[in-house]
C-alpha cells in the first residue's frame, strides 16, 4: 500500500470509530526527504490525495497550504532520526486526562493493563498554551529533545510520532484504550 | 463536490457515528437563493437527492414536504446574511447539557480545552417550547438576532449555523465534543 | 426500497452503530399476509435475503427456522391490525433501564425530552420469564392487549411495533436515545 | 462463506465497533488439521488473506509470523476437540472487570440478563503474568484444562472457544455486552 493511502485509511478509520472530529486532527509522514501533511481544515473522514501538502525544507511544494500545527510534527521528525510518521489528535479520553493534570510530574494513566508502556513507553507532557500559538511550539520543541514516541498536550489532545504510520497508529489507539481503561476504573464504585 | 453530496455526506457521516439517531435531525442548504432542506420525517442515515424539499420564499417548488422544524433555519438565515447552512440535532451530549441548565445566564459548557470558543463562540440559549410549536419559533426568532453561530434548544437539542456547510459540521462536531469533555470532567473521581 | 431491503437495512444500522450485537436481535414484517422474520442465530450484521424464514399462520413454507422469539412477534401483531412491521432488540441503555425496575407502575425512562412520548407514547412493562419461554409469552401476550407501540422486558431487552418497518426502526432508536440521555441525567454530579 | 472470508469479516466488524483497536487483538481457526492464525502486528481492521499464517503441528507452513499469543490458541484447541476457533481480544469492558478482580473465586460479570450464562456458561480467570510470557502461557494451560467457552486474563482481556468462527464471535460480543450492563448498573445512582 503507497504511504499516502495507508494515511488515509488511517485517518478515516480513527474518524469513523469516534477517535476523530471535525477538522480537528492532522498526520504527517515522511517520503523523499519531503514531509507529507494534511492540510488546513481537512477533516480525517474524507481525505483524499489532494488534502497533503508536501513541505521540503521550509518550503510547501505543491500549492496546498498545511496544517498550522506543523511546526509541531517538525520538532517532532527533529527530536528523533526514525520517526517517519506523526499523528495529533484531541482524541475524547487522551483530551480528558490532559485536561486533569497539570505537568509532567503529575502526569498519569492510571491504567493496571501493561500494554501502554510495551507499545508506547514514557510520555512526555507539555503545558498549555494557545494552538498554534509560538509559545506552544516553543514549549513543545524543548520537551520533544526528551526522544519520547508520545507527549500529551494540557487542555488539547495527544501527539505520536514513529518510524512508520501504523506503529504511530497502533500507538495512539494504545494511548487512547488505555485512557478510557483509565477513566472507567477511576470511576468504579467498588463499595 | 455539488453541495447536495456534500450535504449528504454530512448527514450519514452524523448518523453512522451516532451523532444523530432515527428521525431527530434535519440540515439545509441555500443555493441559488433557494433553501434546500430535509424532507419530513427523513433519516440522516439514507438521505438521496430526493429527501430535500427546495422552498423558495415561503413556496415548496418540489412537492417534497420540508421538516416541520424549517422555521428555525429560516429564522438563522435572517439573522445573518453570511450563514448559507444550517444543521439542527438531538446529539447525545449537547442535549445533555441542555437538560441540565434553564436560561442563558446559567448556561455553559464548561471544557478547559479551547476548541469551542476557537470555532464557534458564544452559544444562545432557547428556553422550552414544544418542538415545532410557534412558541418556539418566536422565541428562537428573537434570541436568533443576536447573531451567534450556535444555539442549544432546552431538553432538546443544538442548531449551528454558518457560510459552508462544512463549517456547519465542524461547529457541531466541537460542540458535541467539547459538551462529552465536560461530561466527563463532571464526573471526575478526584478524591 | 423492497421490505426485505430496508429490513436488512434497518439490521445492518443498528448492529453497525452498536446498538445490537452478536445473534440477540430479530425483527420481523409483514407482507402478502406472511410474515418475514429472521431466522435463528442470525447476525444483525449480515442478514441476506435468504436470513428470513417465511411464516404464514403456523407454518413455516420456505424451510428456514425462525426465532425462537416469534411468539413475541405473533402477539404484538395480534394486538394491533396496524402493526406490520417489530424489532427486539437488546439494545444497551433500554436494557439498563430494564434491569432498574420490577414492574409497571415503577417503570420509567426518567428524560426531560419530549420525544420518547411524541413518538412512542406509553410503554408497557412484561415481569421476567426465561427468553423463550412460554411463561414470557404469556406475560407478554397479556400485557400486549393494552396495545402499546413499545414493550420493556425485564432484564431482556425491548420490542417495537409499527405500521412500517421505518417507523418501528424511528421508535428503537428514541428509546434508546432517551434511555441513554435517562442515565446520563442519573449520574448528573451538580454538586 | 470461506473461514477466511468469515475470519476476516469478523475482525473488521469487531474492530469498526470498537470492540477491537490497534494491533491488539488475534483470532485462529483450524482446516485440514491447520492453525490458520492472524500474524504477528497484523490490525482487525484491515486483515487481508495474507494476514494469517498457516501452522501444521509445530511449524509455520506459510512463512508468515503468528501472532505471539499462537500458545494460548493451542492449548484452547487441546482443551476440547469440539473447538475450531479462538478469539482473543482486549475489549474495553471485558478488560475492566479483569482489571477489578483478582481471581477465580472474586470473579463476576454482575448482570442480571441471562444471556452470559445461556450464550457462554462459566467463564474461568487467570492470574496476571506479562503478555507473551511462558509464565502466562503455563497457567492458561492448567485453567484451561477445565474446558469452558471463556476465559478472562487479569488486567489483560478475553479469550473465547467454539466450534465455529460465529459462535465464537457471538460468545465475545456476549461478554462484552454484559460487562457494560454490569458497569452500567455498578454506576447507578438510585438515591
Amino acid at each position: 500500500m503507497k504511504k499516502i493511502d495507508e494515511a488515509i485509511w488511517i485517518a478515516k478509520s480513527l474518524f469513523d470509530r469516534n477517535k476523530v472530529s471535525g477538522s480537528t486532527a492532522n498526520l504527517s509522514f515522511i517520503k523523499d526527504k519531503k514531509i507529507y501533511i494534511t492540510k488546513t481544515g481537512s477533516c480525517f473522514g474524507n481525505l483524499k490525495e489532494n488534502s497533503f501538502s508536501i513541505v521540503e525544507g521550509n518550503k510547501v511544494i505543491n500549492n496546498v497550504k498545511p496544517s498550522k500545527e506543523i511546526t509541531l510534527h517538525k520538532y517532532m521528525y527533529d527530536s528523533d532520526k526514525n520517526k517517519k510518521a506523526v499523528i495529533h489528535t484531541h482524541s475524547t479520553f487522551s483530551t480528558f486526562w490532559s485536561c486533569v493534570y497539570d505537568n509532567e510530574n503529575d502526569f498519569k494513566i492510571e491504567t493496571p493493563t501493561p500494554y501502554l508502556n510495551m507499545k508506547v513507553g514514557k510520555i512526555g507532557f507539555v503545558k498549555y498554551a494557545k494552538p498554534g500559538s509560538k509559545e506552544l511550539f516553543d514549549m513543545f520543541k524543548k520537551e520533544s529533545t526528551k526522544g519520547y514516541n508520545a507527549y500529551i498536550l494540557k487542555n488539547h489532545g495527544v501527539i505520536v510520532g514513529a518510524p512508520t504510520l501504523m506503529e504511530a497508529f497502533y500507538m495512539l489507539e494504545e494511548i487512547e484504550e488505555a485512557s478510557y481503561n483509565a477513566w472507567l476504573l477511576n470511576h468504579f464504585n467498588n463499595n
